[in-house]
């Protein structure tokens, strides 16, 4: 079974929006065992959609269309498919019929340009619309299929959950299942993940169904991801097969692993204090409050983290965290400021970041010098030195999940 | 002249990494007045990259490939363009002395595999990396061309504006010139927008060469972006209209209008804050350091800015801002956050932000309730309530640009 995207809007080309729409569907294709082979983007012109559709037809069983089922005059992919199908557009009354009703709720009238979001091509069935006013297609070509679903990506999300992705398994008959689970790690090359993994890769080689495989993916300040990826006849068998691969993996990786899948540096951290029972301050420079943002963005973050201090200004670091007088940009400092940020905040734990994220050159240092200051219960704070490539956003990216591992690391080793 | 944008890599297919090279380079293209009518996503596989390809250069005169140059036996861009050539790959043994300096200045040896980026089929020419080691390919095909560039963006961002679009301009001969401004609001729905903007859309409509376009294009938490577009002759006259244009829509639209093109919200605070020698401290609750990090995104910031408070827990919010014990999500804690961090952090101004960010509600008040404060000099400090729809993270983001935006209204008006 193979599926085609097309994505349908002109803003898309223009670069005005991002089209992840395709990503998405992609993603969901693979998890059914379903191959992806080609995603074309597409403006609102009949002509050129037509061509898409139809190209996509020819090489693909499926061809999965998104957007372009508005109410406006641009929307005109039911036109485009009826011209593919070479069949006329009717009017289905009963969509008429709960649009209006949909607006009736809502105390507005229908306009009746929303009429148009109810036509449909001879020989399609209705996906109904749950969220928002389009329906989708499900539209035979022969032996192949064509389905519509709306731009905005939750309705999307939606129907390709509800209808397209079942109709689909049932047209593929019984699926292998593909199935994924991604270490994600920090501190260490690819090419010495690589070099490290190798072995385990060569076992693997040539493996088949049943057999993993394993893949890395650089992803800048998330880390190095190592993804297990494994075909199997059940979400059960490739659950097994990957767990036990992970175990493998984990034992060669060590802990520059900190988190499967979606489980993030902030999370990892987060889940080492909470064992602990230790709340965590920071006192952060020049990453001016980015560190804080990231702990908080993990749920019940308020369990473990008390607060920060963006100590951005060189008079702030001293009258407000009591860092003496002297270079800013220093193991000292950051010291002192993680020293600072946990007595104020009454903390057991706390780190600081202070350093340069350019472009211009501070206290005679270049960009990409940074100090992090940690201080942990019942030891001396300390200072750690690092040097970070890139521009002014990056070394500050950088900065945070660097100390955040530092921290991670310190952590795991009490 | 009509190009197309290939993307090359099975990564793309299965949504590991969403394609944002093809919307950059759709951008681009429309900038230079080119036009794109397909993009075009394939895996590393070399029969499909060739189909792919050679279905482009059937419907358009460019095609622009992105991804594949890398050094592994993945990276198959080269022979794909080769086949589609018709010619073989030769090794350019310049290339091999460039890559092997570089890793050399690096204090490497050139791994034997580095050597296939080397490879160039016979008729093309070399576009010389300047970063990275992947060279990039200018490929003619008859009367037509294809580009290769690499996928890794700042590489490819950097060749495009070199070299690749140097040579379109030259071989699509004197081209008119596409060229936008956007002026970005906040504060007025889309519908608003559109209805104060309507007499002037009429006065435009059907307007050609020379007479601007107005569009809508709502952008989340960065507000929603009016953008004028006119085709002309020259950028003088582009940016003559352009400017014409926009002196009336500002007419109309007031201070809802905070910034031009990349211009931020926090930039245009940072503006108004220079021209008034004032200097900003900030107190966060449940934004947890978004706003400072917006802030300090702003180059020079610390001209403006001294530092923030992440008041996350109450206690901290009590002893380090001197908040009276009490609900804290109220606008009486906002106005103490924002009479607090000023004192802190000894500036004149301060703004505060508390609330829930949800999933849970917080005192009674359910997610998405937020209060600002914010304390000018010579006035008593305010608090402020918003009602803020979304997730958390969405609620967070709304609540810094809303404060934000306060700020820069009350700095307007003085």
């Amino acid at each position: 079974m193979r599926a085609e995207v097309v994505a349908v809007g002109t803003e898309l080309l223009l670069g005005q929006i991002v089209d992840t729409n395709s990503s998405w569907i992609g993603e969901q294709l693979a998890r059914s065992g379903i191959d992806c082979h080609f995603q074309t983007k597409v403006g609102d012109n009949l002509e050129r959609m037509v061509l898409a559709m139809r190209t996509a037809l020819a090489r693909s069983d499926a061809v999965l269309v998104c957007g372009g089922l508005g109410p406006t005059q641009d929307d005109i992919t039911r036109e485009a498919i009826a011209v593919v199908m070479n069949v006329p557009l009717v009017l289905d009354e009963d969509i008429v019929a709960r649009i209006r009703t949909m607006f009736a709720s809502r105390g507005r009238a229908m306009a009746a340009n929303n009429s148009r979001q109810a036509e449909v091509p001879v020989g399609a069935s209705v996906i109904e619309q749950r969220i928002g006013t389009a329906p989708g297609l499900i539209c035979p070509v022969g032996q192949k299929v064509i389905y519509a679903m709306p731009g905005v990506p939750y309705e999307m999300h939606e129907m390709m959950d509800r209808a397209i992705l079942p109709d689909l398994r049932l047209r593929a008959g019984d699926l292998a299942v593909i199935s994924s689970r991604t270490l994600r790690t920090w501190g260490l090359a690819e090419s010495t993940l690589a070099e490290l993994l190798e072995p385990r890769i060569d076992a693997l080689a040539g493996g088949g169904a049943g057999v993993p495989t394993i893949a890395f993916l650089a992803s800048g300040i998330e880390g190095i991801k190592v993804r297990l990826t494994v075909k199997a006849a059940s979400e059960g068998a490739a659950a097994s097969a990957l767990g036990a691969e992970e175990e493998l993996v984990r034992a060669v990786l060590g802990d520059a692993v900190f988190g499967v899948d979606d489980e993030t540096m902030e999370t990892a951290v987060g889940k080492l204090l909470t064992e602990k029972g230790w709340k965590l301050g920071v006192a952060e420079s020049l990453t001016g409050g980015l560190m804080a943002s990231r702990v908080v963005s993990v749920p019940g973050a308020s369990e473990w983290f008390a607060g920060a201090v963006v100590a951005y200004g060189t008079s702030v670091k001293e009258s407000v965290l009591g860092v003496p007088a002297g270079p800013v940009v220093s193991a000292a400092a950051a010291a002192a400021m993680a020293e600072g940020a946990r007595d104020l905040l009454k903390t057991d734990v706390a780190i600081a970041t202070t350093g340069v994220a350019g472009p211009a050159e501070q206290e005679g240092n270049p960009p990409g010098t940074v100090f992090i200051g940690i201080c942990l219960p019942g030891s001396d704070a300390e200072g750690v030195e690092l040097r970070l490539p890139g521009d002014r956003e990056r070394v500050r990216q950088m900065t945070v999940i660097s100390a955040l591992n530092l921290l991670r690391l310190r952590l795991n080793s009490r």
